[in-house]
């Protein structure tokens, strides 16, 4: 466990999920060739953090770079994309990298992203010192997106959230699982939640998607994800969360009717794609009841917010679908 | 007649309508459970002010709110939305409620809303005192949006515009009048005014629906109304104003080219649905020749601006399409 | 009751409805200026029949005209479009007239079509004789299509089955029903059912409407109904039946969940629209149990095709959804 | 090696692809239950053949039937669906399934087919008997559609063709190639072939989709394949063939530029959806040098064709893309 | 003027224009690489005529083939597509040609034809023999089609008929007309004539394109034109006729409210695309008062159709928009 | 050469082009009746500088209107829009007048501008003194926008780049070049540059269309241009530079891979279009290096950029496609 960011939540604030004060943490030009950075992971490293970010470039070509800190904010990126040598296969072709999420099990960190392969699909990789990096084979076939590991093997496999989607900007969405006993071939597939009826949750009744590594908590699995509304001027993204059971992690216990964190502030309001919150990743510690969201806001900046963990957990719990 | 809300027109200013310095009036968070609150309906009540106000929650579910004011601009909002009890009818399906109008016919206030029966369609409910409200059958089959009364009976029947649509994000609409003897049964429905063509008033030429309720002045119906242009990112609401013979409402004597107010400050052009101007009320003082407009902006927020009664008639017959 | 036409089940076919031998009945250049002869009403009279039929002329403008009949096969039908005198309005514009139906209720024939008033809805008239036709109010705002009375008054009031939609080919369609005190101001509306799942019954998947006048039999009223489902090369309409409760007729006591006939011989595979069956009309004999049910092809021929009461009735108890 | 039904080409022909005289060979009513059947299987079996057989009920919804015929052409069809028991996994929800294909493999007969799991998915299963049939894990997570195993292991795994798409009337779709070590988990999936550019073989520049089982020449993999073109009226459906290399059948060694059989008579031209050719069983006799290619025509009928192995192969590489 | 094609109209027939008693006289297999062969154009030439086809091979590729015929009715059409040579420019991009049209002007048969140049656009032409071709500058930028010359220059200049369009199946279409004083720069754009209001003529109401070469009577330039309807099930091609002012082209002094021609028999409602009646090219003998309009069919076939020239200008004058 | 307009680049800028410090320039309500004035066009005129301005109405017309400034920052803009005169053609329709460009070529100034005759297109006019204008045929048939002018003959002949379109929000657009030898006729169509494929450059990805009267620079015509993409929330217009052959200008030698300025500040991320950079006029000073770029900004107002020619010249060739 680490000494993760942390603000204490506002005076006037009755928010389960609030954010940091100094947001956004990565502006759009935070390296040289950068039009926006968003969406990007965090894990602990070392005695700081490490973190893989996607940086879209000037020719708004997306792609994914290591970076380093101290303490979770401020991030020194590597100003090149990362490079891949061959995993568990030879070098498959990736026209482009995004929305990238990190773990680490067993003995390493496992990235996943969406890959560009005759579409996007699931790309997987790994690192141990995120310095050199190895692509293994896609998870799935295309069209799929938002793959996130869960942080350990569940009876003995290794599991995976994911939505299938289309090959643009997919109308639709549902969280599937997969389960692979090798990190090579997967099956087992099952659908975990589904967008639900605009009457009753309206904020995620066009698409979901997993946000950050889910986290174990003794009701279950938290699974931070987003939803998306189709309004009459585009999509609008927010947060919400959902406690899956641990065993058996396509059953979901609770989820959120109410979001939790939603566009309402400038940053998240105006960028390249309005009206965005999109989480990717989340520091935890347990035995402070603290939990740090990493999000891609309006698709251009990386905002953070915060939360007790065993609130967001009761909340769900109380305000459930 | 009340003391209605006012502000002069600023020095420098030479618009027919201008904004409350201000705005919003009520903000997003205004009750607990609100992610907006928007196009909602204020009528002279007792001493004060009543209204009708539609909330969405954290769910992003539509649901109308009663709420008093002592002087039209603060605003206490019930927390719960208003429970309904059975008026001319069993109680009907009622998948959501939004955009509400409220008007005082003979012995008590009539409320119109959009309602969902299997898509949106008008629903109608009356109060005597805004505590307690009973809901009628609604007026139309599905699909239709902005149904509004006319504030008195028109040749002893009474008299309803609406906007017929489809069950979407409509990308047409044109305002019809309908008569009943007894708010029960509706017939006698005629094409009061519709979208224009591109080239001679491109701001209303997606779709118009009417706004607030109408104001019967010396050269007819004053209608205040929003008309809809579809720019490559999406809609744009704005407002605009129409006078209709005091007899034969379906027939249409002058009407705005140019709109009245349009999405131009940030809380109007930023927030849930970019660049809303959305007229749902007025309070007005004839003999002050005041007019006071309650608007949604931007989907998200209730604004209030201004004008005087005769010029705005005045500018209507003389910038007539 | 009358000799309505028949012809007994062939030999080897164990369907419930079966087609007429000599199909169609009406070719589409039936009379000199028509391009298609279709979906189009029947009823009997004097001691023959009477008709009100869908003819486009070459121009493909869609108007109604009546015609005679000796045995319901053989058709005279008038050169000239039906000239509308004021039945209960000023008249009222109307753009096109289509796929009529005829009822006699208490005094008269009333008949409804899809009228175009600023887009398509539910026309009204009434005639004595087929030779003098008034026209009434619209029932409804547009836009509605395949408006159906009931054959005698349910509670007291008229009733009407109609399909809201859109201002195009509609790609959804539910029916509801209307009531109205004096065929001149409507309400109540109910849904009364819905196109269904693609999983449970494909066929009526996309939409569906009311075809015939409602039959009252022993267990409620008998509706004939059309269903639409969308191939990847179009729609394709095919035939159905429900039972509704004789005094609630909202509520739906059994409905096909196969289709009873579906376009499968040429003329109702290829014209102007393929793959089109279309029932709009039936005579039926009930001491006989004999139904014949005239169906527009194709959109371009009107057909016949036979069936028993009582095994229609039976079927659809036996095979309901 | 088996007498499979053959007819020699006709005098004036001079096409790759001719058709069988008495097409259809199985009609749209072939068992009471059936509106249409078409795109099925079939394999030898015992001293004829068996089947697996896609027959849309009146109800149009999609099943598979088993069925057997002692030469190919004269089919006996169950009158009921196959129920499936558990094969290597808890039995998995499966709304609809269609479009079989079956092929032996080592000590049993493989099926897979379009399954309906939350959208179309690649469904498996076995038989030995085609009495019994045992269901298995989904291959791919939705969207997925015409999954074709290959009829041995290749480099010790088995393969499968499939053709990701999306959840309608998809617009698009290239044949991948999947691996498993096991039939449960899949991966190292490559993309195969794509749809052409229009101005190169407009036939199949819409999508494309494996049909049969490939068939293994001294050339490589024979594979039949299905092309679209999208007209202004519709999809249109033809066939065409491809080499794969033998040991990495994600190349393709040739292609055809033309199609070999396209829809043009009017079993393959009129029906539920119009112009359809759609190849899904092939029975083969290399010595005598005999293709008989079973497909679907106008998604209503099943028909035959044939072929000399030699000549098709010739022609692909002699008209290759 | 020739023996140009010729047959009586049929007793029982009232129609301005009929069909060839042996339609088609063209089949899709005409010559071995076609899969098509329709939408063509042709000229007397010598003692017999030459034409030039489109003929759609089996890749279905587009490309336009020179043919000759003695009597108009059989035809010997190269198997090889035309080969251009550089005519007014160095030789440009041609992705694809169809949709041709011929006219002798001068000393010359100048060809127009849809010609791929980074999409449709006006390809232009000529030959002297029909054995050599030479290729100009196209006409316009894209995207346009259906180019059609006028026979002679009109006050100093080349004119041109052609339709706007997009890169699609473009659901919108107007005629224009455009002059050069060269045949290789254009110029005066006018609009002639566009779709008509649903209301008023349905046949024509998505979209019109010239058709054959337009014929000057003693009434103006009489215009053979296609018009096409969006029925629920895709475009139908009817055929009608306008005439045009003789020395203002761009003036409409009359239009058929009615169609002409419409699909109606097979050859018509079956093919590649269901109802399509495309007329391209027209042999005419003044003298004798006849007219003979070859038009493809259904996408698939040429057929030949007839009608008395100055009863065609009677009731274009007769029935009139 | 003029004192151009001119800001050094700020001190901790590396950008290639940075903003005017006091932009917007224009402000939407520049004049009494305007809504928004952007996408506008400049040129040195006598000691100053004149313009030709987008001014949209409140009625949201499009029209162009005249303007003068000293400084070419502080601008009169004339009250009323222009009044065209009879140029080289009687006068034709122009439904609305935007997006102009005018340039000094031999005797006169030259504007170019999207007219509205039945669809966008190219209008042509001039004028001696910005006073009295003359308005000539229009360049093009429908649909086409972005007509700009070369600044002097090429070959001999005019030049101009246009975008050929559809008429609607043209969700796809390339440059080609047409010549004219008289201003009147146009031919000699090229396609210039095309969108690029996503991966490539995603910014250009969905249409592009030229900006600025091109300047000749020793390595060829700079041109200065706007790319498209599009977002999940609609279109977002960013700039970018290619290097043309200085005689084949339909030659492109060098393109800008990444953009030179996309929107980022508030007044191009608001406005009536979100996320608008739309450059239209530059004014240049060959001697000092410097460049002024004027460009629309959110649909909605005018802003001014610079930047050292040479610089954008290098950062073309150094950064291209």
């Amino acid at each position: 466990m680490k000494n993760i960011p942390w603000q204490d939540r506002p005076d006037n604030c009755n928010d389960i999920i609030w954010r940091y004060s100094e947001n956004p943490i990565i502006d759009r030009y935070h390296i040289p060739s950068s039009n926006s950075i968003f969406n990007s992971a965090v894990v602990p490293f070392g005695d700081g953090f490490a973190g893989v970010f996607r940086c879209d470039n000037k020719a708004v070509q997306m792609n994914i770079f290591s970076g380093f800190s101290k303490n979770g904010i401020d991030w020194d990126i590597d100003h090149k994309p990362i490079q891949m040598k061959t995993g568990n296969t030879d070098m498959i072709k990736s026209d482009y990298k995004y929305d990238p999420r990190v773990i680490f099990i067993e003995d390493r960190y496992w990235i996943t992203w969406c890959n560009g392969y005759h579409g996007p699909t699931i790309g997987i990789g790994y690192t141990f010192d995120f310095k050199e990096f190895f692509q293994c084979e896609n998870a799935f076939l295309p069209f799929n997106r938002n793959g996130v590991l869960f942080p350990k093997k569940i009876n003995g496999k290794y599991a995976m959230l994911s939505r299938p989607s289309d090959n643009g900007h997919t109308p639709f969405g549902d969280i599937y699982i997969s389960y692979s006993p090798d990190m090579k071939y997967w099956g087992e597939h099952r659908c975990v939640m589904k967008a639900t009826p605009f009457e009753d949750s309206a904020w995620q009744s066009t698409k979901i998607g997993a946000g950050p590594i889910p986290i174990l908590t003794d009701q279950g699995w938290l699974m931070i994800y987003h939803g998306v509304v189709t309004t009459c001027n585009g999509f609008r993204y927010a947060m919400g969360a959902a406690i899956l059971e641990e065993n058996s992690p396509d059953q979901v216990k609770y989820r959120t009717q109410p979001y939790l964190l939603g566009p309402a502030v400038s940053y998240e309001q105006i960028g390249d794609v309005q009206n965005v919150v999109f989480p990717c990743a989340a520091l935890h510690n347990i035995e402070e009841d603290k939990l740090a969201i990493y999000y891609g806001a309006a698709d251009t900046v990386v905002a953070l917010s915060f939360g007790h963990i065993s609130e967001i957990v009761q909340f769900t719990i109380e305000n459930s679908l």
